[in-house]
């Protein structure tokens, strides 16, 4: 039997799980896409522009745990979504970018035809692949369909890589080729997503089994690519049989549940609440999970574990009190270890210390320091709280999150404008849960349109839009007075029915004061709907949160330094 | 006397006429924007987010016919972006993208820091430059400045190149650079940017001369590239001197000014007008300055011009009677060939053709076939007419412009969502004209959120918001009924009150019928506003513009008998 190609590449997706495929259609994709409604079970979900659209992917893979899958058309729409690519490249989360682009025959004769790039000198042949480069390079798997015989192994490559890695992948597809006969037994062929196991796996093991036992006191600290990779199953494994202390990172975050008894905080080199950093740098081993040690998931490189009592272990590596080991990978090291505990350890239990954000009062005027406190009763069981790059990033970190609710932020790759149509691709992905988002004004406008999206598929999220009159965490960061940093004053309270939210579809709420905001997110009839909620918190403008204020000074004044010795050796200055 | 880097770059920029860097800052590119600050007329224009901002830059170097500049940060803006560069390649718009990269210090030692790409295997150091290759493909010159002694000449270049070939050129800028000292005398180093004469140009020239004096009747049709490289006056001066009737295509349009005693519509192959393609096709002489013959440019390819009456001269190359000149330039050619017809030359004169569209009463619902005739009462003499890809561009083509009204439409590149910025842009560029924007609902749902720049920034456009509901070219391309082609439905009349717009600001319509069209855009106190005015016109959903339809059928027909041919002799079916 056979099967249209681009049926087959809707089957396996939908074998996988898949429910949704995101995008913006085009006259070269919609080809493509008319197989979508062939296959039980499978959605079109289409997003206001391709670059919210893959963003919303992202969103969905990160909550859903499988690719997410993301459709386009050629050249103008899969180079709108690029930095969605990038994005999740950085941040290791699945999506499958399917394109739809000119047929074999235009591509052949080198058409100019309407996205296809121009000619060189107006005379030489264009090169209809020309836009394949610009996401090549943010891509774990790109395949480009061509020859018919090889199409459903390319497309099983690229599925597969994008599981096994956590990474995007990209397919070109002719649109000429969408409804041509490919084998359906192909799609019995078993996906190939498995990781080598290297032969230095059980000596890293050991280590962490030796070091386990000899330390008094264990920092388990998880970090992005254990959240990426989903382990926090073998986490809460590992703290139940070691009793070791638990944190996380702000980019590891939910990676462990903070509503484990011996979960304590959240760690962010100095720059976090003094009883986390403290305990984890002066625990005597430090079992770190997934580390990606950047600026911003590190207090701006203030972290200091000394390596004489740190193991980490990674998706492609592991580091043992400094010693590299290549292509070792976590999983295998966090189940043969599980094994060697379960079959007898004995945990040393220290008494858990106590972590708890300052003690402001939630009275009067909202500010930054209160942020978090507040944000720890809003936030449900079960739910998810997304914060968008900017000053709610550094609030977020001390949110305490119930239990099952889940947490991410974007703090590696930092594009803004990615959190707003990532939570609605979060409650796409998780059919009542509630989606809490941080949203700044300047990043919300950026992606503004998808809060229709939200409008339009009644997805129970909350968005906090914090009003503090601009791009606050630049203002912090570099010049208080430029207007390059000021946005234009929005209604926010206006903006869902301007996108068509009618009457009674949605609630609207300003809050000015603490009193006002627990008042609200009290109240069980706030608690309780269904409906989308937008809530704008008004901040003041110079108001930073300190992990923020901190940082900045921090790396200012290390740049300085080594922007000028770096200068001395380097540039020949000209005469003045 | 040395001058910081970065006010180097911006002083040679002000120095070109540039009034305005537009962009959205961010931190590593904030150190740069200072220096805008520093150079008298120099302004910083913030937009929501950076592929808007591009388009506005595109738009203002339509419409200013100088470099627009834009400016980024590294990576996360830098690739938001680039849809809008490879926009501007295929339609020759000269834009100098300024991105504010990582400091050498961070880039030499692969710092693991916030936008900065991952660690490949978590362990072996990234590449900052790795987004560079995304961008590439589209710039006519990309310089990413390190060495501080030959900054200024790869500023210069970078500048010069963009100029040259009217294209987008990126400079990636280190952060720790921008204060550095360059010789200000560099300043006065002139840019190169002439194009050097082809020894075959008096060849091409000479075959013109005797062909329009041969020629009883000729055609001067002038195509995209006349209307990007500015050379009306030299079409006028060719009318004036030869009395040829005057035609442009779509990508051309208001490249001879629509005024012009002599012009008669603008031709797109056998879709346009009959008056207008049996007068160009059947001319005994056509003289075709600047094509670009893409599908849509030239009415799905059915162009017919028969090589033996046909010379083309281009920016880089001419074809006379077949005959392809490699690297003549249509300016030298147009100077030498104006030189020689003012040295004696007698004009054949034959009665202009009349071209006027179908006699449709202006009467009851709007329909698409009323919309040229409408849209002509709509814009202003000197005005600015802008269509967005969709159905708008195949109505556009028939609407008659007042003298010194300009046109454009990106029907080449044909991203959605272009126009809307590229409007506000315009605007910026072109202070006191009034700008009408065509443009679609699903379109404007792509970069509605620039809407609120237009409003901040208190420009004079009116928006004609076409409410078909939904994607209406795309289901005429392809399927009226899947739901792919559906958006949510939005309140556009409160759409700029919410992005900001207080009580009288802005002005607000909903046009359902001819009459109230025409009374609306009668009225002197719409037509002398000052404000911005957004129309929303309500069309029906499956009502297409002829045009359009023809083009869709032709192609369609052909498309698959080709593909068809295409896999027959390429495709190894598997058995069934
Ligand atoms: C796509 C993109 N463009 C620009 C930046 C630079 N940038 C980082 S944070 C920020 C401002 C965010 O402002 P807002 O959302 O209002 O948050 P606040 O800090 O005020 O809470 C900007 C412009 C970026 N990170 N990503
Ligand atoms: C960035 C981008 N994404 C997708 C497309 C495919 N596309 C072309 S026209 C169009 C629909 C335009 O609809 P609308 O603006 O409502 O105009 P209408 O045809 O209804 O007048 C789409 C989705 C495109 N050209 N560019």
């Amino acid at each position: 039997m056979t099967v249209p190609l681009a049926k087959y590449i809707f089957l396996r997706l939908r074998s996988l799980g898949v429910e949704q495929v995101l995008g913006v259609p085009g006259d070269y994709s919609m080809p493509m896409l008319d197989y979508i409604y062939e296959v039980d079970g499978l959605q079109y979900v289409g997003t206001c522009n391709e670059l919210n659209g893959i963003y919303a992917a992202d969103g969905l893979a990160r909550s859903k745990r499988i690719p997410a899958v993301f459709s386009s058309t050629y050249g103008v729409g899969e180079l709108c979504a690029i930095n969605g690519l990038a994005g999740a490249n950085s941040e290791d989360v699945p999506i499958i970018h399917l394109v739809g682009t000119t047929s074999r025959v235009y591509q052949e004769n080198h058409y100019v035809c309407h996205h296809a790039p121009p000619q060189i000198k107006g005379y030489l042949p264009n090169d209809h692949a020309m836009y394949e480069q610009s996401s090549r390079p943010y891509c774990v798997a790109a395949e480009a369909l061509w020859d018919l015989s090889t199409a459903t192994k390319q497309i099983d490559h690229v599925i597969a890589e994008s599981i096994k890695w956590n990474k995007p992948a990209i397919l070109w597809v002719p649109f000429d080729m969408v409804g041509l006969p490919v084998d359906e037994e192909d799609l019995k062929r078993p996906l190939n997503t498995a990781i080598d196991v290297s032969p230095l796996t059980d000596e890293v093991v050991d280590a962490i089994y030796n070091a386990l036992d000899k330390a008094k006191t264990v920092a388990l600290l998880s970090d992005m690519y254990a959240e990426r990779f989903n382990l926090q199953s073998y986490l809460h494994k590992v703290l139940d049989l070691t009793k070791a202390w638990g944190f996380t990172t702000l980019l590891g975050k939910s990676s462990i549940d903070e509503s484990h008894p011996q979960f304590v905080g959240c760690y962010n080199g100095h720059l976090c609440l003094e009883a986390v950093w403290k305990n984890v740098e002066g625990a005597d081993f430090v079992f770190n999970v997934g580390p990606n040690i950047t600026d911003s998931n590190s207090g701006g490189y203030s972290r200091e574990i000394k390596d004489e009592k740190l193991i980490m272990i990674n998706k492609q590596n592991a580091k043992v009190f400094g010693k590299l080991y290549e292509d070792v990978n976590f999983v295998h090291v966090l189940e043969r270890l599980i094994a060697k505990l379960e079959s007898g350890f004995t945990p040393k239990s220290a008494e858990k210390p106590v972590a708890e954000f300052s003690d402001v009062e939630l009275k009067g005027p909202l500010h930054q320091i209160m942020m978090p406190k507040l944000l720890s009763e809003a936030v449900q069981e079960d739910g998810f709280l997304i914060a968008e790059t900017g000053t709610s990033q550094f609030f977020a970190m001390d949110v305490k999150l119930k239990k099952g609710a889940k947490f991410f932020t974007q703090v590696f790759y930092e594009s803004i404008g990615y959190a707003l149509p990532a939570a609605a691709g979060v409650a796409m992905g998780c059919p009542g849960r509630r989606v809490t988002l941080l949203e700044g004004d300047g990043s919300a406008q950026v992606t503004a349109q998808e809060i229709s999206t939200i409008v339009r598929k009644k997805l129970p999220v909350t968005i906090f839009l914090v009003n503090n009159d601009g791009y606050a965490i630049e203002r912090s960061i570099w010049n208080e007075d430029l207007d390059y940093n000021d946005i234009a004053h929005w209604n926010w309270t206006k903006v869902m029915e301007a996108f068509g939210a009618k009457e009674g579809e949605v609630e609207n709420y300003q809050i000015r004061t603490a009193e006002e905001f627990l008042d609200l997110v009290r109240n069980p009839s706030f608690q309780q709907s269904k409906k989308p909620q937008l809530v704008e918190l008004f901040l003041e403008r110079l108001d930073y949160p300190d992990h923020l204020y901190l940082q900045v000074k921090l790396v200012g004044e290390r740049n300085k330094i080594n922007f000028q010795k770096f200068s001395e050796k380097h540039d020949k200055l000209p005469s003045a």
